[in-house]
């Protein structure tokens, strides 16, 4: 088991990711604080080839000192937009025919090992770092998929959050 | 989908958490050198009831600022202990009969959709941020496993990593 050189990983270009068939998620931050998790978000979002990321509201965009500290690049490769108001966005992609998904804790939610992918593409909606997903905008999303937890805390780091339903949505959606 | 209030999750308390029986998988942290990392780990740690937590080499413990800016508190509910070198944490565990799974990028690598749960409960080891699991650590693992990625960056974040593994290896122990 001999480690390898990241040469020996053959990654794709910026150019090639731009041109490829893309993962058919989309990822919607809905007023996130830090720009650490924007950056991590654009890593991860890079790793499983995500359509596009959506920042809505306060969340920053880049170019931005502390975007690049975690995205280390990957903002080049993602496609990203912002918008002013999150359940305008909302709206429009369920227009354009997308599975909107809000990853929250809520009355009906449906736990991720439980959620089957279905034909349409999905969005993926992650809240801000203290509130969540406004309910305002929880209102507008056709379901609602929380992570099932066991320990003390109320919540996951939103970055892992974003890692965990990425990962598992990722593999689904390729099966 | 109402938003639910945190009383309304009914997490555990410590001690609960404490008596409780755990999810069988121990996370090891070969010389992590950002103590938020750290932290990160135990918050998802708590969430998945992780055994225990290894802190090798240079990786900080608690009591630490940084460690509790993104652990929340959960260093008081995930059991948790220093060990100088990984490699003997590794051996100790091996001979106590787990199965440890260095998270790596190697020659022959098990893809961790392909990785299948055995019997025995499992280690899974995790490495710093620039240079990974150490080779001489890798050398004494039973099996590495990669997370797949098809973007344009080498590696997912550190933190990102730790949670999709275990939400993964969480979910497959529990089926």
């Amino acid at each position: 088991m001999r480690k390898l050189k990241n040469s020996e990983l053959e990654r794709i270009s910026v150019d090639n990711f731009k041109n490829s068939k893309k993962t058919p998620i989309i990822v919607v931050l809905d007023n996130v604080r830090s720009a650490l998790n924007v950056g991590s978000a654009f890593r991860t979002s890079d790793a499983f080839r995500i359509e596009k990321i959506y920042l809505c509201g306060i969340t920053s965009t880049p170019p931005n000192k502390e975007i690049r500290k975690s995205a280390l690049g990957s903002t080049n490769s993602v496609e990203w937009e912002h918008a002013e108001k999150t359940d305008e966005v909302v709206l429009k992609l369920r227009k354009e025919g997308y599975l909107v998904c809000a990853i929250e804790q809520v009355s009906n939610s449906v736990m991720l090992n439980n959620f089957k992918s279905t034909e349409k593409p999905l969005v993926v909606v992650f809240g801000n770092e203290v509130n969540g997903v406004q309910q305002s905008v929880v209102d507008l999303c056709d379901v609602c998929i929380e992570i099932p937890q066991i320990g003390t805390k109320h919540s996951l780091n939103i970055s892992v959050s974003i890692g965990v339903v990425l990962w598992d949505l990722f593999y689904k959606v390729n099966q």
